[in-house]
Formats: C-alpha cells, structure tokens, sequence
C-alpha cells in the first residue's frame, strides 16, 4: 500500500440498511442474478485517467488536486501505479483500463514513449498476477498531445497517420501482453474545427484504411479481444466522425468492417448526440454491435462531456435492460468513465465517488434483472407487434406496393389505432426501480 | 387570378439598390451564374403545405389565417389550386412540392381519397400545362391523420403499413404523371415515442422492406426521378429513425439500398441533429447522396422545428458552396420548407416572405459561385493534405500497422503541426458574402 | 358518473408489493409524514387542460382521442365537468386547477363567454359542495385564440389589454367564488416572435400595470389565495418575458411587487430555462417566492415542452426537499401540468398516468422527508459555511475593500481549498431515494 | 518590435475590393458614420488573455502554441507586454483589457502578486504614454487558480472572499492608475456544481455585500469609469449566479445597486443562456444597464463556450443597431473576448483573426448606422403600438380590472389581430447587410 489512501479499509458489503458510507449497500460481487454472480454480469473497471491522472482543471481553472504521484518521470508512473492497484484493492474491483498516455511518462521520442509503456507494463503484469485485477482495455491517447491537434488517422499529414499506427500498434501489444478482453478507439480529434478546411472523403477513406489495418494486425497477433470505437459526437472537435452508434454503424458497413469491430457506448456522449443511454445500447444490440459500455452521467444541462459518476438507479435500470436483454457482457463490461469533480479533492472522494457508482450499479443491475424475469414489459411488446407474426403480417412484407394498394382498396382497410400504453409500462417500470 | 392577391403585382428584379419590397433586388433568373442561368440553378419550388395548408396553429394556439380556401371539400381544394398558380404567378416561381393531404380533402374512404386526389392532379395537370409550372417533387403525408400516430411503415400493426403502401404508391402515380422531378420520403413518424413499447429490429426491417418496395415501383412504372429520404432526429417522435445523412447512410447500405436513393437535406433539421447544414450537405455529397435542399432557416435557440424563412446570406452562400461544389443539382432543386410566422396575417406576407427567401437564395448563390470560381478555399485545402499525394503518403494507405510501426521508430519520425488558418478562411469567405 | 371511466374502480392503497396497476404503491393520504397526512403535504391537483380538453394534437398531427365530452356546447362542457369529477373520484384527488377555456364554450362576444364560465362554475360548485373537491388555482387562457397572437397585457394593440383586463377579472370571479386557493398568470404569449417589431420598455411597462392591477382587484374582491406567476422562458414565444424564477423576480422588484406575487414553478418550463427544477424551487424559497408547483417531467433532450408525467424518484425527491426545507405548501400544492402520451388513447392510459405520478410524487415526499429527518444534509451545508458565522466571518461583511485588502497582506492570508464533497452528498441521497 | 510579428506591417485600409488579406476592406478608423469616426464608435479592444496568455488549450489536450513570451517569470511578462503593444500597433488598436493573472506572474503571497502587478503596470503606463493605447477595462481573474475553486466573493470560507476583496482592490488600483475607462466583473465562480452542498441565501448575501464594497470603493478613489457585470449562465460552474441581464438586474434591484453598476455583455454568453445577442443589448438598454460589449461569436451547436471571433455580419449589424439605438457606448466599448483556434498556430493568424472581426464589426457598425437613418424599422414599432400614444389607450394604464371588464362587455370589445410583419422586417433588414 501506497499509504496515500492509508485510512481506508477495503469497502465491503452491508447491506441496504447500512449507514456507513465506506460500505456496499448494494453492491454484492457474489450475489447470484440471473443464474451468474454480480462481478461476473458488471465486471467493472476503473478508469485510470479520470481516477489517477485527472488534476483537476477545467477549461477555467487549473489543477486542484494534489496527489503524491502527479509528475513526469518513470518514479512518478510506478508510483501512479502503486496508488491505482492500492484503490482497485479497496474497491475490491476486478478490473481497470487506461490509455498509454495515462500510464507512461511521453518520451522524447516515440522509441521511448514505447518504452516507458512496456516498462510500465511489466509492473501492471506483476501486480495483476498478484492481485488477480484484469484488464478490460486499453487504448492509446490520441488527442492529448499537440501533434494530434487536426486528428490522428484522420489527420492531413501522413506522418500524424504513421505515428497513429505505431501508437496504436504498441498499445494492441501491450493489451494482449496483459490479456486485456478489448482494445478501443476514440477518435476525439477525427472530425474537424471546421468544414473549411475538411476533406471530408479524404478523412473518411483514411479512417477506413486505418481501422482495417488495426483488424488485420489483431488477427495478426492473435489478440482475441473485441475491437470497440467508442461514438461522441463533438468535443473536443466540431464535429466528430464517430458521431453516434448510427453512424460508427454505416462507416463499418462502407468499409466492410462491421463484423469486426463493436463499440464502446457511453452515457455522456450518447446525451450529447442527442439519445437516451438506452437508445444508443437497444441500438447497437439490434445491429449486433453492443461491446461495453461507459457507464457515467453527464449533466443533460451542460453541452459539454461532465463525466460525472452516475447516481441515478432508474436510469442504469434501464441501460442494464438493454445490455442483459441483449444476453449480456462477453469481452466488454462496465468502465466507469467517470471522474469526481474538481472540488472533491480528498482521498475519501475518490474511494466513496467510486462506492457510490458502484452501488448504484448493483441496484440498477438488479432492477434490470426482475424486469427481465418479471417479463411485462417483453410481453407488452410482443403483444402490440402481434400482427406481425401472423401469415398476412408476413406475407405482407413481400408484396409489391401495387398489389398491396390494390388489397387496400378492394378490402376498405382503415386501420384504428390501439393505444401505445406508454404511462402504463412507465409505472411497470417503477415497480422495479 | 383568384384574387386574393389582386393587389400585388408579379414580382420583377430591379436590382440591388430597390427600395420596392415588391421587387426582386437579388434574383434575376437569367443572369449566367457559372455558365447557367440562375433559375436553373437554384431550382426553386414553393411547398404547398406551409404556403397555402398551413392555418397559423402552434402547439398553444389555433388558427391565425384567414383564407378563402380553407375547408374540407373539393371546392375549396380547387380554390386552393386556384390561389397556389396565382402565387407561384406572382412569384415567378419554376417549381413546386406537395403532399397528398395539402392538395386534396380526405376521403371516407382509402380510395376515396385517392380519386380526390386524382382528381386534383388533372388540374394540376391543366395548371401546369398552361403556366409551365413543374414539380419538383411529390411526398405522401404519413403523420398527420391519427392512423399514423405510430408510425407508417414502421407501425406495429400491418395494415397500417399496407395502407401507407397504398398512400404511397397513390403518390408516387400523380408524382409520376405530372412528370415531378424526384419522389420524397420523410418519416416523420417513424420512430418512438419510448424504447419501452418499441421493437427496433422489427421496425428497421419493415423500413427496409418498405423502402425497397417503393424502389421496385419505381422502376416498374418507369418513374425517372430521385427517391428522395429527408432526414430529421426528433419531433414528432422523441426519435426519428432517419436521424441525418450517416444514419440514412448506414440504413441505406444496410438494405442495399445506397445506389437507389438520394437525399432532400433540410437546414432546419440539420440544425436541430446538432450539426451544420453545411456539413449534412458536404457528407452527403462525400456519399453521393446529394439529392435536393428544404432551404429555411431553424431558429438556432427553439429546439423544435420552426421552418422560417432564410435570411441570412453568409449562411446560405456556404450551402451552395457544398451544392455547386458537388456539381449543383441534377433532379433536386431548392424547396423552401419555410412558412410565414403566425401573426403574419396578411396576403402580403405571404408573397414577401418568398421574396426575401428568394433574394437571399440568390445572394447566397452568387457568392458560392464567386468563391468556387475564385478557388482559394480548395487550393487551401488541397495544400493541406498535400503530403497526402506523395508516393510515400499513398503508400502509407496500403502498408501494415507493424511496419508503420518499425518505420517510425527507425526514422524517429515526430510530426510538426502545421496552423489549420481557419480565422484567414472565414475572413476569405468574407471577401464574398 | 358519466360511464366513461365505468370499468375503473377507485384507486386504492395496497402498499408497494401491489403488482396492481390499480392501486397505489406508495400514496397513502393518512399516512403522517413528518408530522403532517401525505395528503395535506402534496396537496394534488389534476390539470383539467391536459386532462380533459387535450385531444392528443401535436405539431404534425390532429387529434388522436376519442372522448364523448368533445365539442363547442355548454351540453359538452357539462359532460366533460362529468367527466372530470368522476376521473376526481376514481382517482381520489383533492384539487383540480383550470382555464377558462378548459371548462367552457368560447362565446360570440366576451359576455357570452364570462356568462358561459359563470354558468359551468355554478356546476363546479354544486360537484365541489358534493364531494369535496376543492379548487387549487384558476387561470385564464390568455394564449389558444387568435386574438392573442402577439400577446395578452404586452399586446401592442390597447383593445387587447383591455380583452384580458376583462378575461382576468372573470377568472378571478370564479376562483374566488370556488373559493380556490391562488390565483395563477401565466404568459405564454407575453413575449415576442422576434425583436424588430418590439418594444421591449413599453411590454414591460404594460405587464408591470397589468399585474398591479391584478394585486388590486384581489384586494378590492377579498380574495385571500396567492397571486401566482408561472415562469416559462420561451415557446410558443421565441422569448418569453417570465423567462425563470429570477427574472420574474426582477420584474416583481421592479414594479414594487414582490410582496404580493409568488410564483408557480414548473419542471418542464426550468429544463426549458437551463435549469434544475430544484434549483428554481430552491432559488424562489431563498427569495420568499415559492408559491406552487406544476409537477411533471419535460424530457431534457427535446427542446419543447413535453408535459409528461413524471416518474424519476429521485429527481422528484431533490425537488420536494426544498420544498419541505421551505416550511412546505402553505396555499400551494402539487399540480400534475401532465397529459398522457398522444398515443395512450384508452380510459385506463388516463387513469394509470394519474396514478403512476401521485406514486412517484408519495415516494418523493417520503425520501424528501427521510432526508430532512436525517438532517445530514444540512449538517454538511452548515459545516460548510461555519466560518461564516464567527466573530471574523461577520466582521468582514462590513469591511470595505481596502481595510481587507490591508488585512490580507499584513496576516499574508493564503486561503487553502476544502473538498466539497460532492460525490459524498449525492451517494448520501441516494440512500434515501 | 520584438520581432514575434516582425513580418507584419501596420495594417491599413484599402477598401472593399482589395484582396490583401493584411489589409482592412470595411474599418476605416476615421470614417465619419452618424456624426462620429468609426474608431469613437467600436471602440475596439483587445483582450489580453485570449490573444497574449491562452496557450492553445481544451479539455481533451494542452498547450499547442509557441510563443516566445510564455512562462512565469516577470521576464516573460515583459516579453509579453512588448508583444502585446506590437500588436496593439499593427491593428492600429485604441484599447486593451486585461485580467491581473494575464500580465503578471502569480506570486508566493498575495503581496507579492501585487507587486507584480504593479510593476507590470508600470511598464504598460510608459507603453500606453508612448503609444496613445488606452485601457477598455480591468479586471481581477477569481477562477484560474485553485483558491478560487468554490468561488470567489461566494465562497463558503471568508478567508476566500477576503483575498477576493484584496484582489479586486488591486485591479481596481491599476485600472485607475492606467485610466481605464471601466472596471469589469466576471463571476466564473460565482455559483454551484452542486446544489448539494451551497446556501443560496448565504451566497447572494455575500455577492451582495461585495459588490457594494467595490462600488463604495470606487467613490473613495474617485474612479470615474463604469463598474461592470459580465453575465454568463454556466461553465465553468453547473450554474452561474449572474446567468443573464434579467438575472443581474433582479440582484441589483435586491441590493440597491441598479444605479451604480451596468453590464458588459458578450454574444457567446446570451448565446449560452437561450438568448440572442441582441436580445440581451436590448433589454440591457431598456433597463438603462447597457454598459459595454464582448463581440465574440460562440458556436450555436456548441454548448460550451467557444470565444470564436465573430465573422456573421448580419448578426453583428444586430448587435449594434441595439448599441446606437441606446445611443452608442460611452465609457463602454467592443472587446472582443475571442481566441484563435487551437490549430491556428501562427503569428499570422494572431493578427487576422482579429483583422477579420475588425472589418466585419466595421461593415455590422455601417449596416446598423444605415438601418438607424433609414429609420423604417422604428417607424413599423412606432405604428404597431400606435394605440397605446391615445388617449384611450393612456388611460387604460391607470383604470383598474373591474372598470376595464365592464367596458369590455358594455362596448362589446372584441380585437382584431394585425399582422406582426416579421418577414418584411427581416426583409428590410436584409437590403442593409
């Protein structure tokens, strides 16, 4: 232990009736729902951005929090390192994630930059042997460094793109080195400033190229993990290519990609570009695309990405529907992609903002799980697509428009509507949540 | 001349220094723009539904107009026909949109309302005969009447669908046979309300199958226009499945569908899907997709569909721009979907409003030529993806992820940003708007 | 009762392990909540526009219900106060709220109208004497007829003062005559449509006349309820006057007449404003403003007003927290401003909405008042501030600039940061919702 | 000269057809436009911390310029002033503003930050004598550092608003000492992430007390410039106190201050808070607040604040028809508060970015001085109120409701609508810009 959070005991289970807030209320790895244990359905991962590296700055302020390992050098990493294995300890978390950024110390060079990330690697590899802690993914940060200013795979110099490669190749070794179950991409600077100075098929062919390259090397190194983007619509840029779960779905089908690669879909980002959580997941498990989810709450006030730990349980009930409707995690999970406001600034904020999300996860898991037993609102639906399923629904969905309008008239079809029973499924919900 | 605009003269261009309201001071419709008249160009068409169905209601009020046309019978239908070619006289305008339900009352009956509508057309048919008036395009309106509460193709019940084949089939007949130019989707209830009561593996193939029939009937009835979708993200519905071009994209190119149909591309509903309307247009054109403009203008600050009239010219030229750029239009041409607020009562709004409209879709285009013909946006932009047309830069595109990777450690390459001069672009648009 | 709502039985409590839809969960009238029956606290009324006179009509479609109370008679009017009371019973609600154009016929001159409203009233006292039904607020529709396109006190035409000077006076009659507890303004259409054709000194000076006037006749009549302002910061206006709670609160302050109106605060309409609902409840509380709430839930990503009813726990119980850490309602209450779905069209859809969000709203209370009882949240709010409240802290509220300036340097002050716990705060609500 | 800019001439005038993009095409500073040179009439400044101090920064990465004055010592502030007065000279600027964090290094104390900010502005008052630069305004930056995190006159320890007091007495000191023709405050901080965990009552009472400090300061110094409120609604707190003009004006009213302070409004703020530019000027001036302006241009679909220079010239005509309307600036001025892009990373862009917003405040100064003596918008108001100038329309102010209702019924009053004209006002407005 790093001693930095040295007053925290690991947080345990109490029950709902718990007062103490260094304990789960609901969070029970080993509860049984749905015939597997909580960890398993979860498997929640820590951010190592927003948990470790995040200072504290805002676009109006800079850092605010001051934590013993913040620095520059190859001592500064380790140290980052003992204080994230100390937490995930506390947190009794089974799994993290980071970007090299997150981890390494930039070198001055890429060589070196690819050193001081395997370097660090062989610590996360010794200590996940020793703590069992997993890694759900990594990915490499391509938007930090003033290089990646007009994009990555996207950028209009050539060498930006080759240096992409090579960042995203050193950080595919190093997730399938650790075993990491996914490797993701965020494209936060491919899109643009302004149309002005866009290409917009230039971009687009380069970021086709780019991804095939990284599904190729994938099989290539035998990295059996799932390839995931992770959709956001702006910010930082004006426009983001990767805008939503609809449109990451039409770049992989124009460049034959969409059995290769799924996505990570976030609360935050969804809100921006405009759905629900719950749209965006119900989306891509209808397309087959659900990989894993970013589950944190952006303020639906504020047009920019808060990050926030989610605390709302009716909501995470109704984004776990749709993940175990859709059957369920394979490789992805729950990665809080979360971070505690920059005025929590003790030890004890970053433990308990992590307790908290974890907690109400448990609980919107749960509710998830009854409504899926319950089967209400299953068959609710079932019901009001009935038509469907008979032989003149089906049949229907093969005739041409003439003879269907020809049937419409010979037959005086005047279809009544039936009610949607909206309020009604929003109370069956409530009893749940 | 119906007479209700008896006082109003057509409108002539008089240049840029009239002070006459009634004048056109921008558009000329034979000034050569880029080798080709002006009208031609712009295309312009008048939408039927706002300029003379629409009653002046909001969500919290009724009817503010007061024309002689309104009502519900034959009669009136042809007084509104009447007053339609007085306008369009007036305005001088080549074109104009309509759907179904704008043109003829509802019947008691499908074909009932299809015989009305028949019926209509052969005076359109007469009209435009005489006055060399054309359509643009034709559209069935499938959100208004209460069947389609839940959605027309995408409804849970069949014979819904069966009746908006019917509808549409009806449509695309008369669209057919007064020779319009392009045939328009827009799926304005297609979509939820909640994901609770909503199947959208069903309804995406049901949008699929619908679609691809009204393609065969295309073809079948030798109809050479454009099947046009309009793309929209909310409202009516809390979601509509057309979202914008990269969702209509990926569901074209789900349904193999992406060679069949083009796109009408509204401000408004770009605006309220959170991007440009420059930037609807540039993908659309980057997909081919580029069909035909809805030209209003969305109050940035309502989050609902407000359909007024453009005004703002350094808007306007920058949407052209992506039209011209792509070639300008073939089969799709420039329908203000705008109408005049509710407390603009009077015949004279009614003219005016299009005037203006007209006046600054012909500032706009002017200036988009001036900037196309001037060149230095695309030198611009050219310069800045030049490494791009290296041999090296196309080499990158084809090589593997550990090659570029090797590569750049062995030439310890390190990319320098380059200034993106977006402040000098926009102060160049400047020079033209 | 009228049969409409035959099948339905009174709601009863059954507890929350009810799986009937009939019943309430969580809304027990007698149950004693800090000290106080649940009844008395959220004093629930049901909107007669919404659920009564609404027809299911949005922006792109008619109506979609089907209610036997429809039409332009007094006949119809008496079959809907049928209807209403029956829908009181069966739901077992103490208040209702109206305009009056929800109860009455519009006549041919104001006389008609007023005598119409008189009328209906007299049927609304009988049916109130019968079953104790009181009246929370009456309001006056001074938005659905054209006569108020471009506003009602803020209309640039001295007639149509006048007309709602007329239309005010007539409402106010009833409520008091109702003997209903508050009396409510709300000004859809004081506002504009767009600046350049108002004046934006002489609109307020007329609002500011019109609501002094408004404060008289209150007085002169005897009527003890509240004068009631209800914010809304645009649609249908682009900008509407009684934007938020503080900007009505300047207004009051400007005209002298703070101490006499109070406001009634809408969910949907401080979404529509930027806001938290608890942030306006809180705000008019800090300011001895807090009059009445219109308690339903607007959906944060469509830019309109969606009225639904509300069904998020948590967010109610924030909501009633401030209100009860307000002193709770004194002639306020808990008006649904909510109206089902346009798709629910059935009896049950009307029923089941009503009871879904008075089960809500009792959980609500309940978590609110948990979390008062507790007192940890105020604890840590006090805590906060404690060094306000010393001798020094006091102190330096008098101070001028330069004796504290002064002070900071000779003592070399160097204030350090305090955690503001945020995360903390929210995990301890959410143990109570 | 240092050399950052050597190769940039003093830019000059050359009218609207030079191509020179280091030339202005529409400001000429002695212009004479309604009795008064262009330069007495924008009143331009530049804001030192977007154009000398931001490093190119944005959430998602750092710094991506490099200019040769960055860094901490008082070494690189000089550098950085001299840098500044290049600039200031090849725009041919009149004004500057500035916060004290943008010109001085943060010292160990607060005393020492004061002293060098004295010392820097020692340096500027040689510059300015030299030069004939004069300063627009001061002001104090209360939100970069992390002392400032909970905010600033509002933060819940004392010592905060103490140090608070000492900095605002010191930029008060330096913007009299230099002449400055206003003090500004900006309250970045002044606010809440959370409701959680702030006393409304407790901080306004604070902001309230502060700022009636800085007004009695400013009489004892006998500063003659305008103090100055710069509302924005949110980011970087969840929300701003000062969210608009309404807003302020409520605060000021509560405190007695309305009198003594006036607003400094900026586009991108009335933006965030739902408002157009134009409606803030306008409304400020009907209060008779409207003290100075922040001509940027923020990003419609960006619900952050981008600071972009503005470049839509019929928005900024808006603007500043509102400005000559209330009579044009007098202590106040045009500041634009806007950056370069991040990717814009040349000396060159520095100096058109700004160059561009000249010429298109310049052409907006003219459009709006041409709207002005053309008079037809103010004459179109004047006749749509009409009625309100009579007699009867006067007396109607002072009658109360209940004479007013019974005329109504007697005279059978009943108000005809008239059209609002909005597209023939906008119409007009487009022959100007």
């Amino acid at each position: 232990m790093t001693g930095y959070f040295h007053d925290i005991a690991p947080i345990r289970f109490e029950g709902p009736d718990s007062s103490n807030e260094f304990a789960y209320r609901h969070y029970d790895p080993d509860e049984v729902v749905l015939g597997k244990r909580m960890e398993d359905h979860l498997r929640l991962a820590v951010a190592y951005w927003h948990s470790l590296a995040y200072e504290g700055a805002d676009p109006f302020g800079g850092r605010t929090f001051d934590r013993p390992w913040y620095g520059d050098t190859m001592a500064d990493a380790r140290r980052k390192a003992d204080a994230a294995f100390d937490m995930f300890a506390i947190l009794g978390q089974p799994y993290f994630c980071f970007h090299d950024a997150d981890v390494r110390p930039e070198g001055a060079s890429f060589a070196e930059s690819r050193r001081n990330l395997d370097e660090i690697c062989d610590v996360f590899a010794a200590k996940m042997e020793q703590t069992g802690t997993k890694l759900l993914w990594g990915t490499a940060n391509m938007f930090s460094h003033r290089r990646w200013m007009a994009g990555a795979a996207t950028n209009p110099d050539p060498e930006v793109f080759a240096y992409a490669a090579a960042c995203v190749k050193a950080c595919m070794d190093v997730t399938h080195r650790l075993n990491g179950e996914n490797y993701v991409l965020w494209g936060g600077r491919e899109g643009y400033e302004t149309l002005l100075n866009t290409d917009l098929t230039r971009e687009a062919d380069q970021a086709g190229r780019f991804l095939s390259k990284v599904v190729e090397y994938k099989h290539k190194i035998g990295f059996k993990g799932t390839i995931l983007i992770e959709p956001k619509p702006q910010e930082p840029a004006k426009h983001q290519y990767d805008f939503d779960v609809a449109t990451v779905y039409g770049f992989l089908k124009r460049f034959g990609l969409e059995n290769e690669v799924k996505l990570n879909i976030e609360q935050g980002h969804a809100i921006l570009a405009g759905h629900s959580f719950e749209h965006e997941l119900a989306l891509a498990a209808s397309l087959d695309m659900l990989g894993s989810i970013d589950m944190n709450r952006n303020d639906y006030q504020s047009g920019w990405d808060t990050d926030q730990f989610p605390n709302n349980t009716p909501e995470i009930a109704l984004a776990y529907y749709e993940v175990l409707r859709a059957g369920g995690f394979t490789t992805g999970g729950t990665n809080y992609d979360s971070r505690v406001r920059r005025q929590s600034l003790d030890p004890e904020d970053l433990i308990l903002s992590h307790v908290g999300a974890i907690d109400v996860c448990a609980r919107g898991l749960k509710a998830a799980a009854a409504m899926l037993e319950d089967g209400g609102l299953e068959k609710a639906r079932q019901d009001r697509y009935a038509g469907w399923d008979k032989p003149e629904g089906q049949a229907l969905l093969d005739q041409p428009l003439d003879e269907i309008a020809a049937a419409v008239e010979a037959q005086g079809i005047d279809p009544q509507p039936r009610s949607g029973r909206q309020e009604r499924l929003e109370n069956w919900v409530n009893r749940f949540v």
